[in-house]
């Protein structure tokens, strides 16, 4: 059986007696009922995942977030505001610590995984996993981004990254993304999915506006029509529509379900990495955490699709990671309160009066 | 001088040459233009409150969650789901580290300081400092909750304790309160400094709901109708319907602005206290950080009388401090974003095609 077959055999539902167990907790926590609200919905939910009521002490130890590049061919009908030749600059910026996702993965205390899944240009520094499946999609505006087997490829390449990082210890995941051009691709699969008008979930990407905006309408209008994928086949939609690094992003939530270990889902590239996973393997969605509601438009789509709630609502729209990793801090905020409150027993408080 | 109107001419204006200085270094930080959205507005505004563009490395070393504890004569009228003793007992919890604020505290890396400023029960812990006005308020639905004078000594002990915090260190303070009964003041307040109908903004506090909501509503109007102070008047406010542990937590905001240390606002309660601190001396604001939008519905016209913007929404409705030692985090990453971000210069990235 391939890995891709195998991994999506492992993904599990979550334990309902764990998280009915983690409620329990809550509700006798010194606090009143349910007033951590979305802090108790994420520790029950990883409790769920785990199996474990209480997460061990000092949970997570080890985690990382896994910024996936790859380059995009629809760059040329001009959809970007950056030049192609950003992606391998930013990869760069990555290597030495300088970009947004170093700072506040410092910030969290997460391992930064950079991965090249599909570079136009060249990457040499060996501090990148070295996944290229090819240099770069194809145009989605003429045809598909991929054969079919390039996005098996590209899933099992994420799959194996996340297997790599949980036997190095990582308990908590986070999906960073890095690709000029990719909000476009991530709009045509979440416009594939959804079955909705492109123009309701095209957004500014990193910053075009106006004329610029509806050409890009036009373009994802044109990449659906050209391909026209199954949207019920996960894998095809990822072959005619995708990115490299989206695939790895699918691959790498699948490897993740399959581990048992709680993914974070950043923002809309993620949020479109995560349609795919769903779409492959829908119990793969209870293993996923949403972390930030990003400006582009149609992360809300994908997160309603996804049946998730985003944490933090900071305007953001930096893509990288950037919001996965600020949402670690709730995620282990959560972990703590259920290991650390005391119940009202132990504490000596009055419950509440009755009636 | 007395030490409230000495604070009240110590709290200058934002440090607008620095806002400007800080805003510049964003723009040219290694992102498409304001896409870390509430991170960069965040470091803005520390340059303003601070004075300097870019804070010091490790900043802030030191930081404070200050949890101010009270009693309320009101609780008479049956408007909380807990007894008044949990008050006393809750500051047992806060003492031994179980409650809510302590573990979050701990997520965050921030002291906790526990403060009677008018509990009813007597508090004998040397580890809870000792500035109680009285042992309670009056009730509020009957008359005045204390006399104007308790009102400027509780602002004056909050001005006392962020001065004190100050000194030993804290470079950044958060609001937390403890007090059986306080979103009944709090909703008075609000509503005094709104001049909205009570209704819109009485919620379920620790946990009523149907007729005792009702009840609660009735009480407010009451509490309103019985002592109808000046709106424009803030210390005449805190005086009506206020609480020590309100009023303390003013004072607090106010004397943080005087030191020019930023200040987290927690939920409901410090809303009210930051609606009273902000009619004392409007100026005040610049220094406030709004944390979370609670689940009390008046917490939202709170943050709108303020002009402020919440930056969590995690349905909680604990108090505590909670919301704000968790907006900690993205207080301290916006802080290392402007401070450790490579700009495109320094980092050999292209910037955006023009046009």
């Amino acid at each position: 059986m391939r890995l891709l077959e195998r991994t999506l055999a492992e993904i599990g539902k979550p334990d309902g007696s764990a998280i009915a167990a983690a409620r329990k907790r809550l509700d006798n926590l010194t606090k009143p009922l349910g007033s951590l609200g979305v802090l108790e919905d994420l520790a029950a939910k990883l409790a769920g995942i785990s199996g474990k009521t209480v997460p061990p002490a000092g949970w997570p130890v080890d985690k990382a977030v896994v910024v996936m590049a790859g380059d995009h061919g629809v760059t040329a009908e001009g959809v970007s505001a950056y030049p192609q030749e950003v992606t391998v600059q930013m990869i760069a910026n990555f290597v030495r610590g300088g970009a947004g996702i170093n700072v506040l993965a410092r910030q969290a205390g997460a391992r930064v995984v950079v991965v090249d899944m599909g570079v136009a240009g060249e990457v040499a520094d060996p501090a990148v996993l070295s996944r290229k499946i090819r240099p770069g999609t194809r145009n989605i505006a003429a045809g598909p981004a991929m054969d079919r087997e390039d996005a098996v490829a590209a899933l099992e390449a994420g799959i194996a990254v996340a297997s790599a990082e949980v036997e190095k210890g990582a308990a908590l995941l986070a999906t960073g993304d890095m690709g000029i051009g990719n909000t476009t691709p991530s709009s045509a699969i979440t416009a594939a999915f959804a079955g909705m008008p492109v123009q309701t979930l095209v957004g500014s990407g990193t910053g075009i506006d106006g004329e610029r905006r509806r050409d890009k309408v036009a373009v994802v209008e044109r990449a659906l029509a050209a391909n026209s994928p199954d949207p019920r086949d996960g894998i095809a939609v990822l072959a005619a529509l995708g990115g490299f690094e989206i695939g790895g992003l699918a691959g790498l939530i699948l490897g993740a379900a399959a581990r048992r270990v709680p993914i974070i889902i950043d923002g809309f590239i993620a949020g479109a990495a995560a349609l795919v996973a769903a779409r492959i393997k829908r119990e793969a969605t209870s293993f996923m955490i949403a972390s930030h509601l990003s400006e582009e438009p149609g992360h809300r789509i994908c997160l309603e699709l996804l049946g998730l709630e985003p944490v933090l609502r900071l305007r953001m729209r930096l893509g990288e990671g950037t919001g996965a990793v600020l949402a670690m801090n709730l995620v282990e905020a959560s972990a703590r309160i259920i290991r650390e409150m005391a119940t009202f027993g132990e504490a000596g408080v009055s419950t509440a009066i009755e009636g």
